[in-house]
């Protein structure tokens, strides 16, 4: 039987390992239940919820300001072209609209519908539950 | 101004949104930078790698054992036709080999080959050094 060395470079690789499954492990649990309940409940996906908030946030006092595309991608962790396609999708339902930036033609901008701001409002409370019920300690 | 009142059902809405949020953000910037160095140095993807390692310690000891691939879609979360679709591309490579489970002839088995074992023990280093620049505290 062979005593592995200490070694300075990985002082802790079961535990780096550990640390990681664990990590995925609860995101996946928790993105599988958002998943299932907003879907259930309220006919989004996880991520439609995640772009709705982030432009009820971006918005906030001003109805009419828009989010450009690219500022999303970042904060809810999606390429540009599974973004695109979950506008595309909000868009036919009636929750944003899509608008060409006026200071950069290549650029666009979405903003919320109104009833797109009501959808988000109606699903918060089930998304908060969720999070309660998975992240809790 | 409107003074939220306190809410026993929802006692900490603020920070379990921003727990949610930094697990999501650690668990993408793992996984970008994972999948980003284990394809250029080793030609893998983050969930290839994982599968190859479930693989190697699953069958520890005993190079003809083989895993079902129910049980790994259960430790790498992804589903069943992902998996399927990355043990295809695993084996076109010639890292793994998938069998009919004798018992069961619904099952499919997969089993890691001698070059499957060889780029896991390469990548490996590579892994545990990411992880350890993305998630040491």
């Amino acid at each position: 039987m062979s005593t592995p060395a200490p070694n300075a470079a990985v002082p802790d690789e079961h535990g780096l390992v550990d640390a990681w499954r664990t990590l995925l492990a609860r995101q996946a649990a928790t993105a599988c239940a958002l998943d299932r309940e907003l879907n259930e409940r309220h006919g989004l996906g996880m991520s439609e919820f995640e772009v709705l908030e982030r432009l009820v946030e971006g918005t906030e006092g001003d109805c009419k300001a828009t989010l450009r595309v690219q500022e999303l991608a970042t904060s809810v962790h999606l390429s540009q072209s599974a973004l695109s396609r979950l506008i595309a999708r909000l868009e036919k339902a009636g929750l944003v609209e899509r608008s060409m930036c006026a200071e950069d033609r290549r650029g666009v901008s979405v903003c919320l519908t109104s009833e797109g701001r009501s959808r988000h409002a109606a699903a918060r409370p089930t998304h908060r539950s969720v999070l309660a019920a998975t992240l809790a300690p």
